[in-house]
This record gives structure tokens, sequence and C-alpha cells, in this order.
């Protein structure tokens, strides 16, 4: 297995850093728009090289390809990118895996009540020539979407005879301070990804359909286990939804993400002020995007590692009826302490939580255990062998029932 | 009576349009660093010319003094430019008069308890200069500072034989819509200037001295009148509680500006976030300051004027004991109607509130009602002839025990 890793950005960093530890692979080349960041972190493992990328060029994507002998694609960039780097896996033959799915458009006229493009539409159209040249593309495995699919499977078919709802439920408690010891606002992942998905419609399965909603709909307080406990939860716009109903039977499909008031409301004033837009303005001379200007003041979260306390929870909360035919309520679920993977990866623990799922993927596929052609979800495959060597990774699963 | 009139913005184009229909003044120069914006605002009336200048320079300021033979120099930009337009009339022989005072700088320790530089600070530091040359800088005459001053000496002299509070309370039920009909959220007054006194430290006159406290201190509801109702207001810095007890007897001054929950809720997530700043910001290839980021998104309160409803109320809230020794709890205020002024005036009703008060104090100056030398407050000078004054220009005020 030769790797291509698009992007060394928190991610692909710690990506680089998990697969360091393991055999499976030949080589990963690393790379990324910049050179400098793909040297860093290939800088962890003698198997690993460098280059630079242009992510938005289909074509500079297949050359890298083809000059390295690559059979697996490692897309591990802002989405936005995700076209041409699918696009330029399937020219060069190779396998594609990546962490989130082609972006969303809002319905025209009802952009709060039907869906207009979802996520991965892009992908899935081309499904059929996937198939038919025996190319795998494994899209959504990450975290979430990633793991939080693989517990859906998992739970069709070990858990549930009939499953009601397969309820996504992401919460952390995560604090990040400054020098002085004060509690600041830092978002532990990507601010300007956090306001597409949190401000763009979200999306809701529903007896055999998808709709969405306003942002923000349907707020509920979910108790997340180890001690992180309630944080207020709202539906955002996430790939679970547009995933787990194709491989697995469910009556509804939801993701809710543990934003907390604070959050919710700092987003809510953004959109207000206009200041999510990315849309220029003239501002004394020179022309900027007011969400790039929300990036640009807050602290990198690449960096506030560091400064950071707490624990993030990934999970999946399954209701409808158990294997005996009486009701079931589980919440299938991975908790992982920053305090840890900062001392054991030097990675702060959302991006690595993010990262070590593809990497065990693709030690499934190298193995052989997980295979397959065409556009597939992380349900599509057997969920146990995933689970077992997560857990052999030193970073194992719980299961609760609520 | 020779007006030099700097800053022909939305307060000094309203100046200009109640200046107009009254006859005590000769001419009056509308100058500023806009010609295309002076001479729009100069097109009001044939005793005005325009000219540019630059605010920003003491010798421009005289040098347009000298020029025009002007005797009374009237500010209105923005308080950063103060002192140059305050010395430059001074150098030019000229009288000045201004809505704001010269700014201040929070104590570098203490900011939160301590006052460090104050507003108004820089002005009074050479009041012995102005009187003894005979000439009078007559500060913060716009409706707040300004009315409210000389509400508190009307309150001194006609209506309190001894004085707890003066607290200044300023609320408005304006509502802005989009064509559409949609209310938006839309700043009636400068965004810049309104983060600046809102999350500057704000300044309490308690027991002989001044103090500071954090920012949106003694939140308290407020039910202001004619029809406005509850609002919640806030301490903010503000020039009434460094004017009035420099010449008014109380225990306290306080200054409480009506933001709404919402406003305050906004003003917080900008300093939380760092929008607030005005230190620049390197946003992929160019340099911004984030709050001028702030200011451009949102619709220009100089023009919202038609697309807003509602009232704005200035006032100033007195208690303690009464003419008759009995305990008194009063309210003086000031309400306009922004349908009212937009169809008198043209000018939507904040700017024309604040305009129209150093109309009236000019007036009163050219009649030698008001005479005086130094850097003196409005509550220098007798209330009755102002208040009278601003009654007969057909904007009465109102009086109501609390």
């Amino acid at each position: 297995m030769r790797i291509l890793l698009v992007g060394a950005g928190g991610v692909g960093s710690a990506f680089a850093a998990i697969a360091a530890r393991r055999d499976f692979f030949e080589t990963i080349v690393v790379a990324d728009y910049s050179l400098e960041r793909a040297e860093k972190a290939a800088a962890t493992d003698s198997r690993y090289v460098a280059a630079r990328i242009d992510a938005s060029s289909e074509d500079a994507v297949a050359a890298l390809c083809r000059e390295h002998g690559i059979t697996h694609v490692m897309n591990a960039v802002d989405p936005v990118f995700n076209m041409p780097i699918f696009n330029g896996a399937f020219a060069a033959g190779a396998d594609y895996l990546d962490m989130a799915m082609s972006l969303s458009k809002p319905h025209p006229e009802a952009p709060y009540e039907k869906t207009g493009v979802k996520l991965g539409d892009e992908q899935f159209a081309v499904a059929g020539d996937w198939e038919s040249s025996g190319r795998l593309a494994l899209v959504g495995i990450g975290v979430e979407p990633g793991l939080s699919d693989v517990f859906a499977r998992y739970a069709a078919d070990h858990l549930f005879s009939e499953i009601d709802e397969l309820g996504t439920r992401d919460g952390a408690n995560l604090v990040v301070t400054d020098d002085e010891g004060n509690e600041i606002f830092a978002p532990s992942f990507s601010m300007w990804t956090t306001i597409e998905e949190c401000l763009n419609p979200p999306v809701i399965w529903q007896d055999g359909d998808w709709h969405t909603t306003p942002p923000f709909s349907e707020p509920e307080v979910f108790d997340f286990p180890e001690g992180i406990g309630p944080v207020e939860c709202v539906n955002v716009e996430h790939e679970e939804v547009l995933l787990m109903p194709r491989w697995v039977d469910c009556k509804r499909a939801t993701f809710k993400y543990g934003l907390g008031d604070e959050f919710i409301n700092i987003l809510k004033v953004l959109h207000t002020l206009g200041l999510d837009s990315t849309e220029k303005v003239r501002v004394k001379g020179v022309e900027v995007s007011p969400r790039d200007v929300v990036a640009a003041v807050l602290p990198d979260p690449a960096t506030v590692g560091p400064r950071m306390k707490g624990k993030t929870c990934a999970g999946l909360w399954v209701t409808g009826k158990g294997k005996d035919g009486a009701a079931r309520s589980t919440y299938l679920y991975h908790v992982v302490d920053n305090e840890w993977t900062m001392q054991e990866y030097g990675h702060q623990c959302v991006v690595w939580q993010t990262a070590i799922n593809p990497v065990v993927a693709l030690e499934l596929l190298s193995r052989g255990t997980w295979q397959g052609a065409g556009v597939l979800g992380p349900e599509a495959f057997d969920a146990v062998p995933f689970l077992d060597l997560l857990t052999e990774y030193g970073s194992p699963w719980g299961i609760k029932e609520l």
C-alpha cells in the first residue's frame, strides 16, 4: 500500500503521527500546498516523503499519484477541494478516502424545508464509474462521519432488530486558557468550517426521505459519558444523515452537535451581523471576506493543544427494538482525553480523534479484511474488525444504555 | 456670529438643516474631509459655504477660521479629532463647541476600578488659558452630553434641595427593516463609536470622586416614557459623569445606556472574539482592523433613516430631596419620533436629536443670554432659556415623577 496524504494541517499531521506506529503500508507521500508544512509532518517517519501539491487541480493530484505509484489517496484538506482530489485519484487508478463529503447547496426556494444539492451528491453521482472500474472511494471515514457510521452498522448487526433513530451526538468539555490561565474562546476545530456546517440548513432523514430545518433546530441537552456531562446540542448539517440510511434501515437519522449555549450564541451573532459571509467587503481600501477575518482573529486550532484541557466525545444514540424485541436505547461512543493525545502523540484530541479512523480503515483495506468497489460509506463494511482494531490501537470505544 | 462647522456627516448635516431655519448667524462654513459631502450639506442655505478640511491638523483649522473670520467653531466629527480642532479654534481666537469630549485612556493597572485619563481631561487641563483669554469652549453640548447636563442644572436650581443621584438614562424603541420589511440589525449611531463607548470602562461619580467598573455593569430595566417602555440599561463611559459633578452638587452621577439585551449580547460576543479590536490583523494577504470590518458589514447609520421606525429618548433621572425637603424622584426627558424628523428635516432622529442642542446653544450665545469664558459644560449656564428655546424650536421636553 502506497498512500498519498493530501493535506498536512491539523488532521493530516495527526494522521501521519498515528500511521507512523503501524507497518501495513510501504510509503506515505505527505503533500501540502505549503512544502514546509508537508516536510514538517513527513519528518515523523523514514517511510514518508514530502511533496508540494495544489489540491484544487485534478491533474496535479493524478500526476503525483502516478509519480509515486500511489494505491490509496487520503484526502485531509478542506472539503472544498474534494472533487478535484476524488477525480484525480480515479484518473490515476488509485483508491480514495476522505473524512467529509462534497459540499451541499441549499434549496433555492425553500432552504429550510427541502434539500438542494446534498452533501456527497457529486460523489455518489459517479459511483457507477468507480464500481465498474473496481475502484473504491471510502467516503466519510473520519470520526464523524466515520466512526459514528461504523457504530450504526454495529448496532444494526448486533444490537437492534428494528431501528427508530440513528442519532449522532457530539459533545466535549474542552477549555482553552491563555498564558495567565484565563479561559478564552478558542474553537478546537476550523472556525471557517464550523460556521459553514452550523449555519447551513441542517438535514434530517425521516420516513424514507431527507428534509432540512432552520439552523440550530430541535435543541436538546445530551448527557455525555466519562465526566463530560450535559451539553446543549442542536441539529447541524452532517454527512452521517446522508450516509447511514443508504446502508442501514432506520426511520430517522439526525446529527446533533454539542455546541453549547455560548458557541451557539456566538454563531447567531456572527450571522446577525453578516460576519459569517464569505463575500468580500471593501474596508478602508482593501477587500476581505468577513468570515476570513473572524477566523484570523481567533487562535489557530492547530496550536491550542498545549493550552487545552478536557475530553471530546463522538457517538451514536440508537433507539428502537433490541434483538429480543424489547425497546432499547443505546449510546455507542468514543471519548478521547486531550491530555493523553498531547502526551502520547503531540496532537490535540479533536484532530487526533478524526485522524485515527482512516488509519484503522486503511490497515483493514491493506489486510483485505475490508474490501469493496464503488462510492461507499463506512457502514457498508463489517463493523467488528474496525472496532477491534481501534481498541488494539489503544483507543477503546464504549457502550451505555440510556 | 460666523460659524465653522467641522464635519458634514450625520450630525453635521442635521445641524446644517436645523440652523438653516434660524437667523441668529451671518454665515456657516461647512467643512469636511470630503468636499463633496460638505457641498451637499452646504446646499441647504444661501448663507452656507463649503470647504475641505483636514480635522487632524490644528493649523488647518486655525487657517480656515482666519480665512472666514470665524467667531465660533462647531465640532461635529469623531472625538478622536477633538484636540486639533479645540486647539485650532483657540489659536485663531474663536470660541469652540463640541458634542463629545477628548478621549479617555484606561488606568494601566486597574482599568475596571480606577480612572486613567478621563474624558475631557486634556481639554480641562488648559481651561485656565481659555479663561484668561476670555474665550469660551462649551464642551459636550449635544443631546447626551448636552441636554442631559442642562436638565441637571434645571433640577438643581428649580426642583431639588439636595441631590442623591444624577442618572442619565438613554433608551429607544427604534427598529430598522430591510426592503422586504424584515427587521434587521442596524445601529442608528456609528458602530465604531458605540463599541468604543460601551467597551471602555464605565465611569461613575460617587461621594466626591470618580471610579470605574467593568463594562455593562449594574444592569437595570428603565421604563422610558411616551410609549418606548422598558429597556435593559447598563453603565457606559459618558461625559455627563465627568461634567455634572463639576457644577452641580450630587452624591452620585451615572450614565446608563439602554442598549437592550440583543445589543449587549452582540457587543459581548464581538469582545470575546476580539472583533472589537482596532489593531490590524493579517487576512489572506491584506491588513485590516477587525472593528473596521464590523462597521463595514453593517448598514451606514446615516442611510437607515427612511427604513427606521420608532422613538428615541434622552433624559436625566434625578433622585434626592425636593424643594419642600421630601424625597423626590424625577425623570426629565426629551423624546423624538423618527417619522417626524424624517418628514420635517429629512434626518433620522438620533443624529437630529444630537444636532438641535448646539444650534439652540449658539443662538443663546449670539443673544448674549449665555456667556462665559473658560472650558465650561452646559450645566455652567442657566437652564431655563435653553429649555424654553428648545420648545420654541418645536421640540418640547417632558418631566415625569417616578
